[in-house]
């Protein structure tokens, strides 16, 4: 009998779970937002309900999976079990030991990884960046992480790289949700671009986002309320996209200068929404910043779109 | 008989030589500016010249060193032994047989390489890297270069890495003297200051860097020049020093939020000549970007001073 994993990308907008066979196919998947108020506990009941939903889809309990793999923004620590700082999440600060709060409620052995690495992982080997031996993940969604994948290995630095959103695009610019100035993530994080569009409403800025979020029952400007935004040619959303991309192509544009990689990968919610646009976009906002103008990277979308992170997370089970 | 080796370090400024032993040590050199007129042929016969003289100060004859290494801007075709498109050298476009052609009128085989890949494994080797695995050389003069050793091993991409000079620190900022706009170099590269201080002197603003060079008989602004104005507290100085080193420590802290590397090893004219001074400002620069600004990387000044690259240049010799 194949064997079955359960994979969870535990974002700052969404949950993904799946369940997985051996071969990395997809059997059964649920998806619910992220808790924004309360806490952890709130968190991890959310967790623990998508994982049951995504195994009731395919047929399973969760204590028949072989193991769960779970991917999650914030400090990791694989051998504990925890995670702690996870800034996008509500009021996570101190250390959880997730791993084993999880795997209690689930009934399977719980394993935690940093969510762009998995994601990285999954797309070097399963999607867009199969052929190449070095590349740079982009995870464009309500943060900007970053994943490399360096002499077909991953590259973790001192355990903290990869922080691409952190890169200065612009020194003394505008404020970043982690507090600094200027990062790519101050422009291009959706929680950012949210932060920037409330208070250029709240200044009587005309834009039709938080009507679009209300009719749609949303607590948050997701990548749809964004989509159907652009769409309609909002102005405001039409020019913090613009200012998005510009700072993406900077950002991005500093990083394969520094390590002249093969390929870019772009996922992420706001990477796998708006796809080949996106790609476009970004290759051509790096091109006036790229060192080696004439060679530039090849620039792919995701290949496993919304399942990367899960699929990768999943792959974390031995 | 010990077997000597040359090393030869073509910088956008000068060009430093020596002859070394086995065990790396120094045993002859000789310096002069590099041509800031004319072509590849006028580099090419200060080359000589200078490997001439440091293998006099040795006591020995160019055609008794066991092979010359030379570290060299622009694109390296380490087979071939050409260079092409140093920007930083006079009127160097086209690819120019230099390896050949140092050969012949020196009597020695010549291999080139990148002149800040060489100088960052001479220091990882020999110098202020030994204890680490992964580091970051930032070369700060004429241009700023970055060399990068991960897992012990330097990191070349695809054959263009280390481009840190040409990060962006400011989208739409400053113009580089490569023509891009807000790159690291732009604020702080030697040659983007001077052009920066002469426009603000033809404008009318105060300063005596000019008028130093002019004593000091140079014709260009040295950092021996620079040293002086900023000991004198020339206001225009200090305030392009202080530019300089925030778009340093802005560049500088994107690479390590990238990369999360152990060390950061600052050489270079400019990174040798203000030494901890330097290395000090460096770390207080980065300080606001860090992502991880609880455990920063280790910044270290350069221990091989002014013979980094010519040393490193000696060590291709195999």
């Amino acid at each position: 009998m194949a064997q079955l994993r359960g994979g969870i990308d535990l974002g700052g907008t969404k949950i993904q779970a799946i369940v997985a066979d051996d071969e990395h196919r997809v059997i059964g998947q649920a998806r619910r937002p992220t808790p924004v108020t309360g806490g952890p506990d709130d968190v991890i009941a959310a967790l623990v309900q998508v994982q049951q939903e995504a195994a009731a889809a395919a047929g399973v309990e969760t204590s028949a999976l072989a193991g769960i793999g779970l991917g999650s923004p914030g400090d990791i620590e694989v051998e504990a079990g925890t995670i702690g700082n996870a800034g996008n999440l509500p009021n996570w600060h101190a250390p959880v030991p997730v791993a084993q709060l999880l795997g209690e409620k689930l009934g399977a052995t719980v394993k935690i990884g940093n969510d762009v690495s998995v994601a990285t992982h999954a797309e070097f080997e399963l999607g867009a960046g199969k052929e190449f031996t070095s590349l740079l993940g982009v995870f464009w969604g309500t943060g900007v992480g970053g994943g490399l994948i360096l002499h077909g290995e991953e590259w973790h630095g001192r355990g903290g790289a990869g922080e691409i959103g952190h890169m200065v695009v612009r020194r003394g610019g505008a404020q970043c949700p982690c507090g600094r100035l200027g990062c790519m993530e101050a422009y291009a994080g959706r929680k950012a671009m949210e932060i920037e569009a409330r208070k250029r409403h709240d200044e009587g800025e005309h834009t039709d986002l938080f009507k679009l979020m209300e009719k749609h029952n949303r607590d948050r400007l997701t990548s749809g309320i964004w989509q159907r935004a652009l769409d309609a040619e909002d102005k405001l959303a039409l020019h913090l996209f613009d200012r998005a991309y510009e700072a993406l192509g900077a950002g991005v544009a500093s990083a394969v200068n520094l390590l002249d990689i093969e390929a870019v990968v772009l996922g992420g919610g706001l990477g796998v929404r708006f796809g080949d646009t996106a790609a476009q976009r970004l290759v051509e906002e790096m091109r006036p910043h790229l060192f080696n103008d004439e060679r530039p990277p090849v620039v792919r979308v995701a290949a496993l779109g919304d399942f990367g992170g899960a699929l990768g997370a999943a792959m974390l089970v031995g």
